[in-house]
């Protein structure tokens, strides 16, 4: 096999798009910033144990394993970083009081999540810590629509739900993880004759919410549907009363819909989750939620709350932004005068390409429309 | 083992450390554009082969191995980008004129370099391609002492040497690549006795040469020096007189020192190369020069010249720049006017942290110098 081929679902990013990319990433992080979320750098790899505690089969699956020569210990490459900053959290910086942090770099996936999907995502995401009122998640959800506004993703719509009523639901009820498993496909993918199947010895009040969940979609009215098909299940009245009162902050012009059935993701989520979908995407563009029992593996238990997104799949979706034109010098190492009249355009933030001996008919990289020529003993720019 | 413990020479990096890096990264990818390098991002993973053709013995010593599940080969984790960027010109680009290109992102290695290394150095490098003319070396050494310069690294000094001339001077002898990398390990530790040991059966004007080389380090006088001691080995007065002009070219307030027996790094170096030296760091900052051949084995032998340097290793002798204070404002989701404060002040730069109901009395993550206070009905920012 030829040395340039790469594996599937790995690719190179080339300049175009690397740039995009390198732009989003800047504002995205700026974005986090301005909300007074401090940036972490977690490794990309770790001892296995320490990356999968407490994390559930999908993320063990999606996970590269390999040997660490200086322990002999299996590594992993992080899948997800959001444990990795709750370890942060929990044992580094070891705040009493709220912390807000926010990560961006690749991770690594052994199989794709979708079809087309890159095996090395891009992830950027948010979290906040210690504070385990409704408020947290809505700065959360607040900041990554507005990092999507950054990213001039527009017409953008944010799904809830919440797994606090699959799980009083399934409270109580003596059921393997296969099959747990199962349930959670069953009701992703609305099918109530396999729903059926799969709980016909369950409880009956169990039975009839998980059927109940299947039609609770669509928009914030099924909030209302919801208070009286779940008006028995134990804590359903408090979710839907928060789901109420977090789609009720939301701008006026964000798409809000429901979906009590949806539980997608990471096992690690423990309240309300969210989606946000745009035109373009085949998958959503940001998931986020919250999950306080993240941290508990790493000694303490605290209230967690956040989002994360792929930056190569939000740069498929967003309009390029053009690229600044340049401007040709020619080449003059030891002329001091032409040295000093580039480096101040550099300062100014200009490109300035030199031109190499020989290469004088080349197309240039970057598009020049401007060049630096002599003028009565001056370097002037002039446009082409 | 605790769920907190990372493997030896992996670490998170903390808040502080974090952004004092992410400004380092834009700075110089900042740097490489105004000259004109377009960013690329290559993959982590590849095939080990492709990884490695070409590459010396050192290269895949350090490289991690895994397995991909998808096509039951070996995969590398990149513990070097050049070799990728190679790549990307030869194969996907593939411009007949010059091409600029610059890269940053995280390598890894199975072992620290350095007693105190990290084993994920965060690596940032420029190339050029296509111009086999010193000034693409001059280039690409002027770009790296500007990436220096805009990181407030000050006090450097440039080490120049040219595998040519070590090259020309074993040229035809017949030697196994144990003893040949014992040779390259006596020359770099200017060991006399063991050199002449290893080199007993060499012809005579191979081991005088390399035996003359251990002198020929120090200030550019050294060239002056070596024009007579290397006067018959071919080729070594081209080299000496390229060095030359090379040391010329650079600025007055550059130290230059020279050092003909030193052959550190990848095996890829095929002509002059350059070390950077700082006051803090245990090991060069920059290493950089040129590698022919590297795209040899992608289908495309192009001149190439180029630098690469770790920016955590960086970070660790630059000063530190002040965080920007944020200010502080109250929570208020439902309060449009608060709101609309608040965004005014982020969409202007400043970093706003709201306090979450019950938070009042915590210290601020970020340094908060002022307050979003209401006076007379309007939001205004004071000082505390």
């Amino acid at each position: 096999m030829s040395a340039w081929v790469l594996p599937d679902h790995i690719a190179d990013v080339l300049p175009s798009e690397a740039r995009h990319i390198e732009e989003l990433r800047r504002g995205l992080l700026d974005t986090a910033r301005s909300y007074g979320y401090e940036l972490v750098m977690p490794p990309l790899l770790e001892y296995l144990e320490s990356l999968l505690t407490g994390s559930g089969e999908a993320l063990h699956l999606q996970t590269f394993t390999l040997v660490d020569q200086l322990s002999g210990r299996t590594l992993g490459l992080r899948a997800d970083m959001t444990q990795q900053v709750a370890r942060i959290d929990a044992h580094l910086l070891n705040r009493d009081g709220v912390a807000r942090l926010c990560y961006c770099g690749p991770v690594l996936h052994t199989t794709p999540d979708r079809p087309r999907a890159t095996r090395e995502p891009l992830q950027f995401g948010a979290e906040i810590y210690g504070h385990a009122g409704p408020e947290a998640d809505l700065e959360a959800l607040q900041l990554a629509l507005a990092c999507l506004k950054g990213a001039q993703v527009s017409n953008y719509s944010v799904d809830l739900a919440d797994v606090r009523i699959v799980r009083s639901l399934l409270a109580g009820v003596m059921v393997d993880t296969s099959v747990l498993q199962r349930v959670h496909s069953a009701l992703a993918a609305k099918d109530a004759t396999g729903l059926a199947e799969l709980t016909r010895n369950f409880p009956q009040a169990s039975r009839e919410g998980l059927q109940a969940l299947l039609q609770l979609y669509g928009d914030v009215q099924v909030l209302d549907e919801a208070e009286k098909a779940l008006a028995r299940v134990p804590g359903a009245q408090h979710v839907i009363a928060h789901l109420k009162w977090f789609a009720a902050q939301l701008p006026s012009d964000v798409k809000v819909t429901v979906d009590l059935a949806d539980l997608r993701g990471y096992a690690y989520y423990s309240g309300t989750r969210y989606a946000v979908y745009a035109p373009g995407a085949s998958d959503a563009l940001v998931r986020g939620g919250r999950y306080d029992e993240v941290g508990a593996v790493y000694g303490r238990n605290r209230p967690a709350a956040g989002f994360s997104l792929d930056i190569k799949q939000l740069v498929a979706v967003v309009p390029a932004r053009p690229l600044k034109a340049a401007v040709r010098a020619p080449w003059g190492a030891s002329d001091a005068s032409l040295a000093q009249a580039i480096a101040a355009l550099r300062a100014q933030g200009e490109t300035v390409v030199c031109v190499l001996p020989g290469h004088e008919s080349e197309v240039d990289e970057f598009h020049c429309d401007r060049e630096l020529v002599l003028r009565a003993g001056q370097w002037v720019v002039q446009a082409f």
